[in-house]
């Protein structure tokens, strides 16, 4: 029976985002999103957690090349988000509610696929936007 | 298909406790429970780690208000252990061995029906009493 | 001979800012500040260890009440800073480069006095940006 | 109907190792493993998580003794592995390659018997090899 | 010249405590100490780093053997207050409020001289209560 | 009065080595370095801490620019020693005994000069080996 195994990338980037309708008044996005609603942005130091799993390559005992998972994760997530405005610069967020459940399902949707190009299976997407709370998402 | 997505708070108490019987003699709760039983008591910062579950709403991109889950683990558990003694002031854990598997199912029952008006579901209650352990009860 | 301990108080702000002087061009901000001058903003999870020294009142074993060291904290600094614009909202960092090394200096004016008059005194203002950077200002 | 609780000890180690096939050329092996492959060894702290599974037995609400748990690991594991090399010292991890996948397969192995003989069943092995990577193992 | 270097060790322990004079009301006690006046105790894992300096011994490279001085830390502190309640069990702060000052103090004038044994000067007793704050003495 | 900021920039680096003299028996090496002595190497996950310090430039408001000091540390320190033997590969710590306290001396020899020359001044190299032992050296 083949043997399955979890690898987990951590990755980071900071961004500035904010909780807010456009279609809202101030008032009623402050109602529902409170601070986060700041209409001049505010910010966080995200960090990512992508997990996949496979078996273990016999010759060289890797489910993926942590490497190339890496380069992966950047060039479909961090080259895009990193030191950037979610709301503003990002295409794959900017036309969605930023919050970090939602984040989590965009950053699925950008690396399911280049994972399994990497011959490994995407199993986790895992962000935490505060020391305090994280999202995961199974697909 | 609806995108399942798992969101979790974390918050901290520190408390007083012992792991002994009253029924049983101190040597025997020594034998047993080792540094654990000391008669005068001793504590932790215990870290909370509250993980609920559902679908993102459409409109504000939430599983739940964590805002408003704060609130309800705080009404539910923090208040009334954090700066206690799980054996002597708190009413659902004082009738228990206080260990860390038992705070975890007791927790589970303070919040499983408050989350569940949130329109969430509790998913999994994870507790650490040091930083080399942690409990994790998925009810 | 009094006997001198420093204690230290650690707070968190999450925050948007951006690198860039307005009289220069994007593409000169570009090469000075790197991705730090994106137009559009980006943020962080600001950490704040606030120290001041003393000695122990006798009777409480308090250089200074961690909690009135607290409130001075929240009321000086991070209502003004939490989930806001660094550069945009902030009356005491809207004219500054926004460096860590300028947030820090500017923290440390906000906190000099009210610390006096809780009876101790500023020793340090230290603020990381990342995991991988901290300024520390002494006065 | 039985709770099931989950109960994770935290344990370290420090340990050389390489990855190199030795049947391989040394530029093979540094393109195919990179500086991972440096022939005079690298090392690692490696932290390793050790989850069982069962319920808490009534009188003393523990799953596994924490302490008999911490035994069985530091003698099926930590004392083969700490401050060794894991390519040339370690019986159970010399003959294969030294990946953190394979690490957590060959620990695995290590400990499911012994788990089992302590009354509750091994769940997951978890290992990290440096801040921003880990390998999770379920059998 | 001498080279001086600073080395640092880090301890853990666990103990019981609360804040309040005997010779006071609970009331007033809570008024001063608020929920640390819990008169049946509350706990922390309190952490503790002691730095000790001195020139690197030619043949060994080491300020100060970190075994040696680990075991010293152990027998003059930890041993004393792990799993202990620090006002009823524990000889050298039992007599005086156990803030965390005080504490750092106590525990300088339990480590003054055995580190001076071992060839090396005590320069820093660190204590963290919480996550959120520490404490250092310098003598 | 011009104000002085300390930057500290944190990188890491993963290495084999081992503390044993050459001219000692294998059982002398035991017994003065323990564990730590084992010949055919172990290894670690070293954490760097470089802290320069200087006014900050009016027009950027850096002490220096943190880009430049991490290529700077990059190729004075990390190229050399990342995935390397100490003891083995590295030019500035082949010839000491690879304690702690040595590799910061070594590393603020490689480091004096070069962080001159981006305009700061170096103050303090800090290396952890583990979680529970680090050294600071300011020169």
């Amino acid at each position: 029976m083949p043997k399955i195994v979890q690898i987990t990338r951590r990755e980071r980037f900071s961004a500035a985002h904010k909780l807010a309708r456009p279609e809202w008044s101030d008032q009623k996005n402050y109602e529902t999103f409170g601070k986060c609603s700041n209409p001049n942005w505010h910010g966080h130091n995200y960090v990512l957690w992508v997990t996949v799993k496979g078996t273990p390559e016999p010759m060289t005992g890797f489910v993926v090349d942590l490497s190339a998972l890496g380069e992966v994760i950047k060039e479909e997530v961090i080259q895009h988000v990193d030191h950037k405005n979610l709301n503003a610069d990002v295409i794959f967020t900017k036309d969605i509610m930023t919050s970090t459940e939602n984040l989590a399902i965009a950053i699925w949707e950008q690396l399911e696929k280049p994972v399994k190009k990497l011959g490994a299976e995407l199993h986790c997407v895992k962000i935490s936007e505060t020391e305090n709370n994280y999202v995961e998402y199974h697909g």
